[in-house]
């Protein structure tokens, strides 16, 4: 039986990042902290979670425990790993990024009303009389969002009525209503900024979603340079406007040549995982120097095509008994599990292909994600 | 403050990979295993040192107690990170690398006498007497080396005659004198073996060696091609006849067109560390696929050169305090630090930069090493 238990506070030397979240987000950047010398300490749902797993320096609490979050912070740089944490907390331990620009992720409604970018056509409704009003308006069938609190396909439905809601709602409720964007394809634009006002951008990734839930990411997106620039300008207005700190996602429609902004993230994303393997500088490693205010790293791709997959779920009892599988199949796929217990379409890992030919890349990330699968091929 | 005890045993569906020692080498395995869903132990000189900062699962205890280390391993696979755990205890808990092969690491008169490679000239000696008979065989003048122990130039001495050896020895002790190689370069070939007889060689490198401790290696070593090639059959017979399991490395002299094994170490190693940065799969991956018997990764390089310093000693009191600094001259370094104090040419941390023009990668690489090392520049 191994049993340890860990000193307490700071190793002389080491920067100290805090972060609030015990998920694959702060699993992953450990993955960052550890060559670097950063001592990541985690607020971890439970001991022994995703994170848990891989940061000695880690607390159990809760993301609205004020107490324990004052505790765990202290005087250290905090950031977080998801947009749950109560807007005064965020406040009171001077978060990177800071509540005033996390606004812009946690409400739909706010991000709509008040960011400077090309948005789809949109209306706010707080009844079924004004949901169905905006729907017409809209064009008879929209998308209809929950401000706050939605993700990966959650508080999120086609609606063609305020009948179609599938959430509780009550009268009064505050409801997005979105037009129902033909898009040609979806793109993020991952860009991470320090408090000194430093930006730099990966090169705009393809995402691909399956139910609602990212899928497959494509870096760099095949899209002309023109598109490309544009994205990164929308990117960047938005870092400049919502002053955030470390790494932000902008998830954006392309429709024609036009891009309208869909969601915002204020942190590491999982559009962002293939830069793990196919950066010079990571997503995880870019949020740990952004919140530190060191100065960023090279976002340069190392390899002409990335192809990352979610393994979203699994028929196996744990999909690491597929390690031997999948790379006897092909030994050069990098791996990341996140220690998760599998559940339907639940994310508990991702394999990134890199390479010179975009269609072998992308065939060999798949057959990958299939065997760690399960299923028959 | 920040404390946590660490769950008892193995979360459920975890491979489990048992490391002795709490250096770096076991610090860059666990880079390695949190993103493969692996679960690194480790035992560790010091529950604040280079591994336990960075390995939940850590276990205080001494590489020569027997029952701590059985305890510690369990049914578990297990590895090492160095070569100081004696003989019996490998044998009983069946360590991979095994006994066997690793008594070619351990001793250095085991090694010449019995391997099957290419050597410089070498005798034995037991006395004055025989090493001065040695040394005038020799040339005049030898390298004398104590046979086990010795490591990054401890138990190494350029000698003409038996007073000249600085260790403590008696009659009867063994001596092992080697001819001084004038080479033109020292080289290393790095390769993993797993249970299955699966063997893997990365490219060769080159080394260069600062006060007998590696300092800067340059991959892949700029040789013509049938000498690397020559270096990688030399390898994957020393591979063969020792049955190593895990990375093994082999550094050589080149003289003229010919190769002399110099050393082995049969686990992750100085020479290889540009790996995490510089090729598809990492030394520290590879060790761990090869003990676990999975398949080898891909060891192809992902940009044409790589470079690799190391930082022996500061003058920094932490060398993190010049992240900033190296980072403002050059965005693109690869920082590994190891949360070791700072003493006099110990190894404390590397970088690595990856490029395209060789020249302007080492220039990079020890621009960077100056700033760490807090030399006016």
């Amino acid at each position: 039986m191994t049993q340890k238990v860990v000193g307490t506070g700071a190793r002389a030397g080491a920067p100290v990042v805090c972060v609030i979240g015990g998920g694959q987000l702060a699993r992953m950047m450990q993955e960052a902290a550890i060559p670097l010398g950063i001592e990541l300490r985690a607020l971890v749902e439970t001991e022994d979670g995703s994170a848990g797993q891989a940061i000695p320096y880690s607390t159990v609490g809760h993301a609205e425990d004020r107490d324990a979050i004052v505790e765990f912070v202290g005087q250290n740089v905090v950031t977080v790993e998801h947009e749950h944490i109560p807007d005064e907390i965020l406040r009171e331990i001077g978060s990177r990024p800071s509540a005033d620009a996390l606004r812009f992720a946690q409400d739909k409604l706010i991000m709509r009303n008040s960011l400077d970018a090309p948005h789809p056509q949109w209306r706010e409704a707080h009844s079924a009389e004004e949901i169905d009003a905006a729907i017409v308006e809209l064009g008879g069938t929209a998308i209809a969002k929950t401000p706050t609190d939605g993700y990966d396909g959650k508080g999120v439905a086609v609606v063609t009525s305020a009948a179609d809601i599938p959430w509780d709602w009550a009268d009064g409720d505050r409801i997005l209503l979105e037009e129902k964007v033909e898009f040609t394809m979806e793109v993020a634009q991952l860009i991470a900024r320090s408090p000194s006002g430093e930006v730099k951008a990966w090169p705009l990734v393809q995402s691909t979603q399956k139910d609602g839930i990212c899928w497959e990411v494509i870096a760099p997106a095949p899209v002309d340079y023109a598109l490309a620039e544009r994205a990164e300008e929308i990117a960047k207005q938005i870092a400049e406007q919502t002053g955030v700190v470390g790494v932000l996602a902008v998830e954006m429609f392309v429709v024609g040549d036009r891009l309208l902004v869909n969601e915002l993230a204020m942190r590491p994303h999982n559009t962002g995982h293939w830069s793990i393997d196919g950066a010079v500088t990571s997503q995880f490693e870019q949020h740990l120097r952004a919140v530190l205010d060191l100065p960023l790293g090279d976002t340069s791709p190392t390899q002409p095509w990335s192809v990352m997959v979610n393994l979203l779920g699994s028929q196996l009892a744990d999909p690491r008994e597929a390690l031997g599988e999948v790379w006897k199949q092909d030994p050069g796929v990098k791996v990341h599990m996140y220690g998760k217990e599998v559940k339907p379409l639940r994310k508990i890992g991702h394999v990134t292909v890199c390479g010179n030919d975009l269609e072998d890349v992308r065939r060999r990330a798949h057959v990958a994600i299939t065997i760690f699968e399960g299923k028959e091929s």
